[in-house]
C-alpha cells in the first residue's frame, strides 16, 4: 500500500470530479488529500489527489485519461526523491540554505551536482560531497559557454529541476527550451517591480518601503515567467541598497527553498504563464 | 439557475466524494469551487461545494444525507443576507469597520440591531439607522442583565449571529447556551497569550515584539472558543502599553470584519473545539 | 508647559547636534523623544524632537536657525488639529476607515470638507456633518474641472492636507502645483508595480502572488511620488482580479490612513523623491 | 580613523543629549548614527550613537561617565567579531542557518565550539572545521552533565554569546548566573503562548491559525527571560502538528539569527525583563 500523487489538467466539464472519484472507488483508494480549482474564464479544472490504495499505476492513469477531454493532461505519480542540479554564480545564501535542508533531509531531492562559472563556491558545496563544477564564461561567447553547462547537465540522467541559486547571468532561449518548465530561479526583486539588473539600487532610488523576491520558473522573457512563490520585507529610510541587498539576501533564500518544495512535492500546475498550487 | 452552498461533515469513509459527486452529477449540477478536509487523526471528513444549477433544494439534501454515515451533518444553503445582532460596550472601531462595510455592501448580512451596556455610541449607530438599545448593567445582577438582552436579541427572527464588537463584559454560561456556535468574539490578544483582562498592559509587561488580536466563537470557557481568524503587528520598545492598545485597534477590526465574513459565506465548520475554514 | 515638534532638514556637518541641544538645554527643555537620521550619500541630517518647557515658539526657532548651515529648513510645530479634504470617486472603504476614525478621535485632524466628482458617497459623508461638494467632471475639459475643485478648496482657510481616498482621475500639473507637498494619494498597487490603470486587472495576468498598496505625496509624474507607506497581502490563484480588487481594499485603507496619520503627526520628510519617517 | 559604538544606559535626567554630544564635539566625533530612547515610566534613558574620529577609547568613556547620574552604565566598543559557542541537541535547522552564515561572512563572530548533549550534528559541524564536543548527559544528574559543560565552555577565552540553537534540555539556575546575560535562546513559540514542552502540539490542540518563534535572554524562570525577537507564520486546519513543527522550523532559524546579528552588533539593552533594541 502506498500514497500516489495524481495531478489533472483538463478543460473543464462537468463530471469530471465524479467520473475521477469513480476510479479512485472502483480501484478501492483512499484519498487522503484532494484539491480543487476551475478556471470559469478560461474554462480550465486542476485537481492534484493524494490517494493510498494498491494499484498498477499504468492502469490508472490509464482510465482517468479515458474519461477526460482530450488534450487533458495526467500524471500518477508514486512520490519518491527527484533529481535537481543546482545554478550558482558566487552568493552563498540560497545555495547555503538548499545545502543545509538537503543534509537535514528536509528536501525529497538529491542533489546530483551544483554548476558555477566561477569557482567561489567550490569549497562549501564538496563539504557536502556533491559534485561542483565550474565551468567559466571567460573567453567564451554566451552560446560557448551555455552548450558546455548544457553538455554538464546532460550528462546526469533524468533531471528534474534545475535551480538558479542566484546565477547571475542570462539565459538564451536556447537554453530555457532544452530544459523548457524545469528551471526554477530567484529573482530579487518583487516582480514586476525592478526587472533586470540590480534591483536593490533600484528600490533604493525610488524609496520603497517594502522589498521582496520572487521565485518563479523561467521562460523566454527575461523575469517574466509563472510566478511560484513571492514575499516582502518591510524596510524604512535607514536601509543603504547595501542593506536592502543584505537583509533581501533572507527574502530570496526562504523564497526559493518554498517554491523547490512545492515542486518536489508536484503541487504547481503552470498554464497561462501563470501557476495554480495546491 | 441559482448558487447553492453545499457543507458536509461526516465522519469519513471510503467513497464518499464519489457518491457526493454522483448526486452532483444526477442532478446536473455545475461545481463551481469545491473543497475538502479530511482529518485522519479524528476519522472527519469536511466538504464545502458551491454548486449551480436547477434544484429541490430538500431533495438534494436527503439524497445526500441518505449516502454519508450516520450522524453527519449536511447544509444545503442558497446563500442570502444573515441576520446579525452587533454587542458593543465603547469602543468604536470594530463597530464602525462593520457598519461601513455593511454600508458598502460588502458584507452578506443585514444588521438588525445594536445592543449596548453604555449609550455611547448609539449617535453613530443612529446615523446608518439600525436601531441602538441600551440596557444598562447599572443595579443589575449578571444574570438580570442578561436576561434583558436575551429578551431584547429574541425579540428579533431568525438572528444568525450575534458579533461581539468589543462588548467588554463576561457572558453568563447561559448567555452562551442560548445561542450556541452562534456568537463571534473578537479578544484583543494573540490567544491564547494573555488571557483575560488588559491583555495589552500583560504584553506590555513582558516586553513582546508582536502584538496580536483573535476572533472566536464563543464558548463556555472565556477565551477558550475555537479560534477563527487570527492576525498580528510587529511592535517595538517605544510601545507603551497605551500605544499597543491604540495600535491594536486596528488588527482587533480587521480580524473580526475577517471572521465575520467568512461566517457569513458559510466557510466554518467547527470541530474539536477547532475551525475548518474553506 | 506644553509639548512641540521640532523638525531639521539640514546638510550635514559635525556638532549639529549638539549645537541643537545645546539650545534645547539653555531653554530648559525636557527631551520627550528624538530620532535622528544621517544620509551620507546626499550628507543630509534629519532630525525630529518631541520637547515639552515653556519657550517662545519664534524665539527658539531662530536660535535653531542660525546655528544649522544655510538652506536648512526648521519647523517648530506646536501640536493641533491639522485641516484635510478628502477627494473621491465611488469607493466608499478608504473614504469610510477615515471618517469612523474621525468620529473616534483618532486622527489629529479636522475634515473640513470632502470633494468629489461623483454624488454616490454624499450620504454617507452627510451622516458625519461634514460638507459634502460635487463637482461633476462632465462637459467640462480637465482644467475647467479642475479649476472649480481648486476654487472650491480655496474657499477653505489653512487647509493643511489633501487626500485622495480613491479620487480616480488623474490631476493636472497645475493642480499638483498649486497644492505642492500637500496631496496624499492611496494608489491601488505595490508600486512601481502595475503602474496606471487597473493595476488589479494587471496583477492577476501576471499571476501575482503578493498584492499591495501605496500611499505617496503626489507629484508630476504620476504615481511617482515619494512614497509614504506600503502594504501587500498573499494571494493565491482562486483569486479572479475582482477578488483581488475586493481584498486589495483593505490594503488600500490601512495604507492611506497610517500614512495619513504619519501626516498629521508631523513625521515625514520628503527630499530626493523619497521620504524619512521617524 | 575607526567606528567606535557607544552604549549608555542611564537614569533619565535634563541635559544627557546636551552633555555626551558635547563630549562627541570636543573629541572631533563624527556621528553616523544615532538611536536614543526615554522609558517614561521608568524614567530612564538609553542611547546607542555610532561615531568615528581618532580617539583614546578609555579617556572618552570617562568622560561620558563623569557627566551621567551615578549607576549608569556606558560601554564604548570597538567592533570586532564576539566569540560565541553554540549548544544545539540533534535539529539542524537553526545551527545550519548560523553555519552557512558564518562561512558567508555575514555574522560578527567567530564560533569558538558546538557543544551538545548528542554526537548527532558532529559530522555536520566538522565540515566547517569548528571544534564539536558531545556531553552525553546519559548516567549523569543535571549539575554533573552541566558542570561539564560549563567545564568545556570554560576552557575558550572570552565568550561572549552562548546561543542555544534548539538545545532542548533545560538550564539550571546555576548554569544561567554562570553566564548571565550571555545565553541566547530559540523558544518554538510566540512566547508567552504555550510555554514549555511540545508547543506545536498545544499549538494543533488549540486550534490556532498562527505560529510563531521567540529569541530571548535565558534567565532563571523557564522560558520567561527578555524577549529579544518574535516572528509568525500563519497555518490553517490543513496542518498537523508535526507539519506546524516543521513549518515553524523556517521561523525558528529567521528568528533566531535576527536576534543573533542583534547582539553581535550591540544593538540589545536589557531591562526590567525587557529589551530596547536600535
Amino acid at each position: 500500500m502506498s500514497a500516489y500523487r495524481i495531478l489533472i489538467d483538463a478543460n473543464d466539464q462537468k463530471g469530471i470530479v465524479h467520473n475521477v472519484s469513480s476510479i479512485f472507488y472502483k480501484y478501492d483508494l483512499n484519498i487522503l488529500s484532494n484539491n480543487e480549482f476551475v478556471d470559469k474564464d478560461n474554462n480550465k479544472f486542476f485537481m492534484r489527489s493524494v490517494v493510498d490504495g494498491d494499484v498498477n499505476l499504468e492502469d490508472l492513469k490509464k482510465e482517468i485519461v479515458d474519461i477526460l477531454p482530450k488534450d487533458s493532461s495526467v500524471e500518477v505519480i508514486e512520490p519518491k526523491k527527484k533529481n535537481i542540479i543546482l545554478m550558482v554564480t558566487k552568493e552563498m545564501h540560497a545555495l547555503g540554505d538548499i545545502l543545509i535542508r538537503h543534509e537535514a533531509g528536509e528536501l525529497e531531492a538529491n542533489i546530483l551536482a551544483v554548476v558555477s562559472n566561477y569557482d567561489k563556491l567550490e569549497s562549501l558545496v564538496s563539504k557536502f560531497e556533491i559534485p561542483f563544477t565550474t565551468i567559466s564564461h571567460e573567453n567564451l561567447d554566451r552560446d560557448e559557454h551555455e552548450a558546455k553547462i548544457i553538455e554538464c547537465i546532460k550528462s546526469y540522467d533524468d533531471v528534474d529541476y534545475i535551480v538558479l541559486a542566484k546565477y547571475m547571468r542570462i539565459l538564451t532561449p536556447t537554453f530555457v527550451e532544452t530544459f523548457e518548465d524545469k528551471i526554477i530561479n530567484i529573482h530579487h526583486s518583487f516582480l514586476p517591480a525592478f526587472i533586470g539588473a540590480n534591483p536593490y539600487k533600484q528600490a533604493y532610488e525610488r524609496g520603497v518601503k517594502i522589498i521582496g523576491a520572487t521565485a518563479h520558473f523561467v521562460n523566454n522573457n527575461l523575469d517574466e515567467g509563472p510566478i511560484i512563490a513571492q514575499e516582502v520585507k518591510h524596510i524604512d529610510h535607514a536601509y543603504s541598497w547595501k542593506d536592502m541587498q543584505r537583509s533581501g539576501k533572507d527574502v530570496e533564500k526562504v523564497v526559493l527553498s518554498r517554491a523547490l518544495k512545492l515542486a518536489l512535492e508536484d503541487r504547481i500546475f503552470v498554464y497561462a504563464n501563470k501557476t495554480v498550487i495546491f
